[in-house]
């Protein structure tokens, strides 16, 4: 089963594509998508509406997993501008004929770190450790994107955490150096 | 100038078509979006853009107006799914290559009312007036999307409100009857 977890946001949308398999779940792609903070709202959700539909073309997953909406935001502002994006991207979804699961924060945190409370580079480590990458992912919204794509896989009853793959080495050096690409010169 | 007013809501999106000229805004189209309560957050986005995109290719307007967001919500869940919405009008505008102006609320009101307060019932009211409709526009969401269609007008410097088109009769029997029947049934 192919997930794409993401990590909406109106400057940085982290994604993640992974599979689940007999031998734990694989990471696949991920990476970020970022707007032009210089162009006009609807032009960056033109934007990250072309990021999207790009990712989802070439990954090809069968869902989408994001986080589920907060019940208050710290900055009610960047949460309405988050808003935008997120809804961008599940129409992308819908367009591409995908359904779109959300899960709660903290249920996320749970399945991949055991406790519903996770600071952002206890989830980078985790998701390290869980795909063997060299490096935590980074910036976290990549990581973020997987941490939801895990948790999907899991609610799924696919989603073996405590893979054999854990610990077992370095991540491939393509995939290394996609993400790598991926971080450096951003889509869109 | 052609211009799309628009009111964006998850459940209910109220547009409206103008255009301006020598003798004041004229009333071309209007009506509401609505989609289906019961689909998923996803599916309904999807609806919506599909709407849109209809009342954009139909319609050709030049630009596309709207309210800017407010700086606190008192329901900001319903805010959060508004902006979802508003997100995927945005991208529908972008992608047809229109330009979108957002206008604070308190402006919009001043344009069409004198002042910045106004109740959604002398919104609706002052709209039937200066387009010379037989009753004023409802649901309310259509007549929002006029005030920021004219608002936007004004703001051009085309949008002569006090036009003598105000109070000269009503407006023509296929206009009256295509927002009759975009209200019995909405599109999508």
């Amino acid at each position: 089963m192919r997930i794409l977890g993401i990590d909406p946001g109106l400057q940085i949308t982290g994604y993640g594509l992974i599979e689940t398999g007999p031998g734990g779940p694989r990471l696949l792609e991920a990476g970020c998508l970022k707007s032009t903070a210089a162009s006009s709202l609807e032009r960056r959700l033109a934007e990250l509406a072309a990021g999207i539909r790009e990712v989802l073309a070439e990954g090809q997953p069968e869902s989408v997993a994001v986080e589920a909406l907060f019940s208050s935001y710290k900055h009610p502002t960047a949460a309405l501008q988050m808003a935008h994006a997120r809804g961008v991207l599940f129409l992308a979804a819908a367009e591409a004929g995908l359904p779109v699961f959300a899960y709660p924060p903290a249920r996320v945190k749970k399945a991949l770190v055991g406790r519903g409370a996770a600071t952002k580079s206890q989830i980078q480590s985790m998701i390290q450790s869980v795909f063997g990458l060299e490096k935590p992912p980074s910036p976290p919204d990549v990581a973020d994107a997987l941490a939801v794509a895990l948790c999907h896989a899991s609610a799924m009853g696919k989603g073996n955490l405590t893979s054999k793959r854990r610990g077992r080495g370095a991540m491939p050096d393509w995939l290394q150096e996609a993400i790598e690409k991926s971080r450096k010169k951003p889509r869109t």
